[in-house]
């Protein structure tokens, strides 16, 4: 790449970060996924990660499709499930490319309520599907049996309906942007931690939740403080919507979207549209294993929760959040972790911001070309799935370099 | 003091600090001071610090005085509240004195709501006000006029007995302690910052407003999260509870409760009983004043919330806060700050801790002996009345060394 061409890039990247600084995410209603998500349909399942023909999908993350199938109704069992999708008659597609991003497994089917948050300047749409709550069995991480189904109809039978008729209640909808700055001034990274977030969601809800009657709204509460994880959901959705403002920065390279199934990990580049660079799985750094579980136990079955740290958030933003040391390292750790991805990044986030470096704004703008030229490549915090499904644990990890390697290239080709 | 001496004091202050260690301070009601406080009476204005005659109080802290004389309608005018202050027809009197604490001027009259906070174990009730809301004009930083009367009046009409009846409906109050440790992982210290123990205050409070139908539930979330502040009053009267376990610890040599009033400091000993040892007024270390405001329009008026210190809280707690930086220095120096602090307390509280720190345990418990070896003395984390009353600021302040070194003369005498 000739000097000017750079510096095209470098201008292309700028455009990129306005786009991203400049976004107003809103979530406006929670309704299931076939009401809002365009092109979605009853005979589709939507997962994690750079789509794969069905043969692929394996372990936690095709029981958790095979669920899916099963709790739309679709089949009476898990062999007709597999039938079913081996003929295409039901279709598996990545959340992606229907403006939704799933948490591991991320199985989203038709009825399941989503999350729908807008960007009010764009008119971008990011959905994603409820917190399944502190229950150990759940449908993303990789598990199906009659206790994540019977959850699955108490969220899409009670609990999104409630969210939704309050979120309505509520003229506008509920401002994220700001919930989540204040969450990185109360120990949030909005990705392994989302306990002040969750909180502060409540407050603004709230309102809203009264109208719906005391013992509705009582189970409601119940359900938004269990297990101090509800927000990494509108987290996501969040930075759906942020990051896919990115995408009308012609020529940039910066990075618009990561993700990953079971086999793959995968990225997408904004100069570079909804092609997906792929490459191997990313790799353990630091992890913790609940008791009872080593890393000889863990699964991976998918993520696009790393949406967050398209956005400059999760592990760009560790050093908010010192007490996941015990998942991610010490605090001095996790300050140099956050500080070595400011040499990957094109800017500095005007919003979200890191009171222990004195209100630095959080590294933003992953650019593949910094990432070739350092060898450094984005750090993850992520939850741990095991074997047999199930979470048993979470750590930080690092992305792969092929994908950043291979997007360089081709943006090389473009110029 | 011989060493034989020395490790009796030792062993008091280990008691002390288990004392405080096991104190577990629950929220069990809100009531009206004279319904709850004993010896507390229709002519009896309790105020901040160690007590002085009438004709001493200055300033706002005077202003607050006079201003709960007619707020409880035992005088029509000023120029009355003044002439039955002067006979002691109206009796001023030590918050302390009354198992009271009181922020800024601290005033707290017969019908004022106060928080009732009982700790479990030793059966020591600890009393404060409610936060007075974000209006500018309030009370406690030395106002009293139609707008503060009214408000006032709110509180004690609809606030207080809603509170008090949310309380009561939750079945044994609400437990302060693990609130407060959580809130020091999200970010607060409980003295100058309590933006996440108030969120998290609403939560568990939440279940029994729900009770009190949608209109008056709706009103109190208006007031607990306007302001991010109202925990402060929990937290103090908590803080109270606990310190006051600590007389149990005969000759012992810590702190049990640091106070000001406009014209003097004062701390008290465990070891040493109710006694005030008193000094001039702490010295702002760092400050940052409100737009228009500087170092020349602050008033002293009072307070006592600097009970949350001599807990392990507040300055001793600053590297919890970082958002606080611009009030106290930057976050090297409000490190550096609070492990100074490790060296004139007895121990690191238990369940007190410092994500920053590694979850070190707070310094707790602070040793007159080491404040006179070391000539290291309490950082104080205080908000700032302006001359003329009302907010224009906050810091870090320093006690002065004196009533240490008395108070440390004293236990020798003792011994």
């Amino acid at each position: 790449m000739s000097a000017h061409q750079s510096e095209q890039v470098d201008r292309a990247n700028a455009r990129a970060l306005r786009l991203l600084y400049d976004a107003e995410p809103v979530l406006v209603d929670v309704r299931p996924a076939i009401e809002v998500i365009p092109g979605m349909t009853k005979d589709t399942v939507l997962t994690s990660g750079p789509p794969l023909h069905w043969d692929a999908y394996t372990g936690g993350q095709r029981t958790a499709i095979l669920g899916g199938v099963l709790h739309e109704g679709l089949a009476s069992s898990t062999a007709e499930a597999e039938r079913l999708l081996s003929r295409e008659a039901v279709r598996v597609a990545g959340c992606h490319d229907f403006g939704a991003v799933g948490s591991l497994a991320g199985v989203t089917t038709a009825s399941m309520p989503v999350l729908v948050v807008e960007d009010a300047g764009s008119g971008n749409r990011g959905y994603c599907t409820l917190f399944e709550g502190a229950a150990p069995a759940r449908l993303n991480y990789g598990v199906y049996d009659a206790s994540v189904q019977q959850n699955l109809e108490y969220l899409a039978s009670v609990i999104g309906p409630a969210l939704g008729a309050a979120v309505r209640l509520l003229d506008g909808g509920i401002p994220l942007r700001p919930i989540m700055a204040r969450a990185l001034r109360q120990g949030d990274e909005l990705h392994s931690r989302n306990t002040a977030a969750s909180a502060l969601f409540l407050q603004e809800i709230l309102p809203g939740l009264f109208d719906l009657g005391a013992d509705l709204a009582r189970e409601v509460v119940a359900y938004l403080t269990s297990g101090d994880y509800f927000f990494l959901r509108p987290s996501m959705a969040a930075a759906k919507a942020m990051a896919d403002r990115m995408y009308g920065a012609e020529g940039s390279s910066v990075v618009t979207a990561m993700a990953f199934s079971c086999a793959e990990f995968g990225i997408r580049v904004a100069g570079l549209g909804p092609r997906w660079f792929r490459g191997p799985l990313p790799e353990v750094e630091h992890a913790r294993f609940f008791p009872g579980h080593d890393l000889g136990d863990m699964e991976i079955m998918g993520g696009e929760s790393l949406i967050t740290e398209v956005c400059g958030l999760g592990a760009f933003a560790q050093a908010a959040a010192f007490t996941l040391q015990n998942y991610q390292g010490k605090p001095e750790v996790m300050v140099r972790r956050n500080l070595e991805m400011y040499r990957i990044t094109a800017g500095e986030h005007e919003v979200f911001k890191i009171p222990f470096l004195e209100y630095r704004g959080t590294p933003a703008g992953i650019d593949v070309r910094k990432v070739v030229a350092t060898g450094v490549t984005p750090a993850l915090d992520v939850g741990i799935a095991g074997k047999g499904g199930g979470q048993i644990g979470a750590g930080s990890f690092r992305a792969p370099l092929q994908p950043f390697a291979d997007a360089c290239a081709a943006l090389d080709q473009l110029n």
